[in-house]
């Protein structure tokens, strides 16, 4: 029987989306589902109704409960949290070098960019913030930049970001199941990974 | 020792905050908590902010999606949710009501209108949902009514909003520990209760 399989949505500016990024890959791998990396742009998303930055920017309280909440997640983690500066940074050029990267680099990529930015609070948009990710994964860093520079790469982000649309989700991390289910948040990877296997022996 | 103490922040029209109500009380007497119900109203916050509904109603998708996570958990937890029309009630008279029964009555009432509300689709707006509320619990509906709408009551509700908007609160249901930690959505109640504890301790 072929295992299930959970599409792990996210932007790479989202914090709740670290949460998940660091722990998805052993958590499908324990309860034995396949994972499917897909990196979109909430910035569309989030334009389409009417927002120009996060809504943790645009409304303060929510903003500052976000900080609060994941540090304390990330405290019984055994994790710190430190918020990068920007918030949210732009995450166009790390969401096409994760495409760039292919499918064999794209989970352990992922995970990088993660600790990073929220484990250091580096700022994901710079190249000297990304360049030494890919040389420590033994990558060829010039190659990768021209490859996420290519039109294939720029129109396969932006192809994500209309299906994460179409698919009707709203916000990072989403975890979707093979019969089209949505889950919304760290907090609902358990739950999507319970239903895949259910959808599964359906 | 004292038990520690969660504060419990409720809209009556909010979806999450029904699958917390009916299940707040034997969770927190399970763990060794005291509750306090503190019923406000969610309108002047979200009002603060630019919204003049709900924010289900203002971003379809994530309303979409809203209703689907709530279906699934009733389910998993046993229960039928039933979407209410219109979407959010007007639940201001329900939360003076809340005041209104008093101490001794406010989790056995709000339980109650949520039930009515979320597993039959009632709408608590009207009198002729909340008063055979009142009338079931063995309460004298007149004076019931007539307390709700004493500027004592109308009062205390519209402190409580002040109240909520002032601690950081944002949506519903909130906990809200001893030394002022904020956890949102029922998704956070066990944490809160966990943190109640530590806190006690420290």
């Amino acid at each position: 029987m072929p295992k299930p399989r959970i599409e792990f949505w996210y932007d790479f500016a989202s914090t709740y989306s670290w949460l998940s990024a660091i722990r998805v890959e052993a958590l499908t791998r324990n309860v034995d589902c396949d994972i499917a990396w897909r990196p979109f742009l909430l910035g569309p998303i989030f334009k389409a109704q009417g927002w120009t930055t996060s809504p943790f920017n645009l409304y303060p309280a929510k903003g500052r409960y976000m900080v609060r909440d994941i540090a304390r997640i990330a405290d019984a983690r055994g994790l710190v949290f430190v918020m990068p500066d920007p918030f949210p940074a732009n995450s166009l050029t790390a969401g096409r070098l994760a495409i760039a990267v292919g499918n064999d680099h794209i989970g352990d990529f992922t995970r990088r960019v993660y600790e990073v930015q929220f484990e250091t609070g580096a700022d994901i948009s710079q190249r000297g913030t990304l360049e030494p990710i890919l040389q420590a994964m033994g990558l060829d860093v010039t190659a990768m930049i021209a490859a996420s520079e290519t039109t294939a790469v720029k129109d396969t982000l932006r192809n994500n970001t209309a299906e994460a649309q179409s698919l009707g989700i709203f916000g990072a991390p989403t975890f979707v199941t093979a019969d089209g289910e949505l889950f919304w948040g760290d907090d609902r990877l358990e739950q999507a990974c319970a239903w895949a296997h259910k959808a599964e022996r359906a």
